[in-house]
């Protein structure tokens, strides 16, 4: 498998998931402000990814810290905010920069040792999302048959994540149990994570998988072509509306006409309790470019006016089911969560603003 | 306006689709061949300008034939033919060779009147289309109120037919009748109809017009920014389902979902009564390379699967109302169109095979 985001001689490296498929490049990152700026450009994306990646730019802007600083506060207070800022949604990133957090309140009267427990932290929210992938994996499988064509949109896959995915690792641990899965891709512009991501991804391990344009889902379904849906997300409410790629939505108000099962699969650290409903959920706008261009061929005159959203929400009663490393939720989320959730991993951030004032303070 | 398709010293003009909005190309056609070449590669599109260009293919060629021609039979079945089996979903095309047909049967023993009359009859259909789009937009412009913002699909416009357009017509007629409306156009992949042609016919009339992602309707809907949609169509079958190009079928199921009404605009030559229900409407099936490619730049690995359906089809249950020259059709479709139907327009084509056996028998 092909490493999201690694940790080599005080340097972060990342592939540029804005050259896949074509290109296997890593960019090295040697201050947290370059990791900030590759989660802003999207060199690296999906929540479980950010998460890691932030936690990384902790470690890389602590390491460089002088071993005597006086202010070892201001300066963590500074990286974290860097890092909050770049995006909105996905509420992983919030939840790493929480954790380094405690690490650093523990740790700062000794510089020297809080180098090394921070980045030990960074690579432990590393290694643990790929096994709560896996586990996420064998939780889900199960709803998943022998023959089954799943449809799937953006990329919830080992790009996504620092390994294995999470929407794709449940199809991974599936074909693992022997069951026979086709996936259906949908290309999810404006970024196309579908057409260059979870292709390639699925390529690689010999999936059979079918690209689509984003709008042919609906005439799919209406034929019997899709069995089931499988989605990630980028945050999740108490209520348990769910956060994704934009297009979401629309597959949910799709599957639920058409009656197929529509699953959403995430780890714990993409639920958010600070969000009472979807409602509470900040939606990123990126920039309008990304919907005139791209790879630089230009669709539409640039003053075109726009709308660029990049999540929307799905609420729960189109949901099946939400997949999370301690089981399915397919009823009374609110209890449900709370029971899942240990004390260490809650949550809590209503937005991007409170999230860094909260952490921070 | 720029006109889509124009008769000019024995040759046919037409814009260039492919190019636009960036270039405004003229491609002169001396043939009926090449006439069938560029609705086969999409120069010209949308179901009234495939019918318009059909016409015109089939003057080009008979006005290549000898005077003393023994056989004109056998030339004009060629003609049909090879233009008939250009693209099978949009009814025009057969619709207009039907026409052509007519004349022929009628005009054959003396070749220079038949010459003549046959381009009488191309001229014709031309100039009624235009005539129709316009009373179409009278007919329907009073389902849309002051304020409204309109979602469309793919580019039912001036250039999808002989001129002034069906959805967008009825846009341009509410918008001379004093009301403002804003435009929000779907990019419709995979060929950017409405990136590319939609939002260049509004902006040139300057008709507010946002440009989304195919897939940001349904988040849009949620949210209430949309009043009214408003499509077009390639083939209606006679009980109101309603063929047109792909994704039209997800948002009309969103529509629903949202209660939000969907109307489609076409005139009544896009009516086929041999089609009993969506189901008797064949799909065209187009290149991969359509979706593997995202205008001009890849976006995939050239060996990936895909699938490519150019229309889909949405049942009339979904349908709020069929646009047409003679009015809305709102309930009872078969009685109505029957109803609306003069001898002299019955289209019968089960399919394109079909279609092109009958008009040459």
């Amino acid at each position: 498998m092909i490493p999201t985001i690694e940790w080599k001689n005080g340097r972060v490296f990342m592939i540029d998931q804005r050259k896949l498929p074509f290109d296997e490049v890593y960019i090295e990152h040697s201050g947290y402000k370059d990791v900030a700026d590759s989660i802003k450009k999207m060199v690296i994306r999906g929540a479980p990814a950010i998460g890691v990646a932030a936690a990384m730019g902790v470690a890389l802007g602590i390491s460089r810290m002088e071993d005597d600083e006086k202010k070892p506060g201001t300066i963590f207070n500074e990286i974290v905010r860097v890092l909050g800022e770049t995006r909105p949604t996905a509420v992983n990133l919030f939840w790493a920069l929480e954790e380094m957090k405690k690490v650093f309140n523990i740790f700062q009267k000794d510089i020297r040792i809080l180098k090394q427990k921070i980045l030990e932290k960074a690579l432990e929210i590393k290694n643990n999302d790929e096994k709560t992938n896996r586990d996420i994996g064998r939780v889900g499988e199960v709803v998943l048959n022998n023959g089954d064509t799943i449809l799937t949109h953006c990329n919830a896959g080992s790009l996504a994540t620092a390994g294995y995915g999470t929407a794709l690792g449940v199809i991974r641990s599936a074909k693992s149990s022997g069951k026979n899965i086709s996936v259906v891709a949908g290309e999810t512009r404006p970024f196309l994570q579908g057409a260059r991501l979870t292709v390639w991804e699925m390529q690689k391990e010999n999936i059979p998988v079918t690209l689509i344009t984003d709008n042919m889902a609906g005439y799919l379904m209406s034929k019997g072509s899709v069995d089931l849906v499988l989605v990630g997300a980028d945050r999740i409410a108490l209520n348990g509306d769910a956060a994704n790629k934009i297009g979401t939505y629309s597959i949910a108000v799709l599957s639920k006409f058409h009656n197929i099962p529509f699953y959403v699969a995430a780890p714990l650290s993409t639920i958010d309790i600070g969000s009472a409903s979807g409602n509470d959920i900040p939606i990123e706008e990126r920039d309008g470019n990304e919907v005139r261009n791209f790879h630089g061929a230009q669709i539409t005159p640039s003053n075109t006016k726009v709308y660029n959203p990049t999540f929307d929400t799905t609420p729960f009663e189109l949901i099946t089911g939400i997949i999370t490393e301690k089981g399915i939720i397919r009823t009374d989320p609110e209890k449900k969560i709370k029971n899942m959730l240990k004390k260490n991993i809650l949550t809590n951030f209503r937005n991007k603003k409170n999230s860094i004032d909260e952490i921070i303070k």
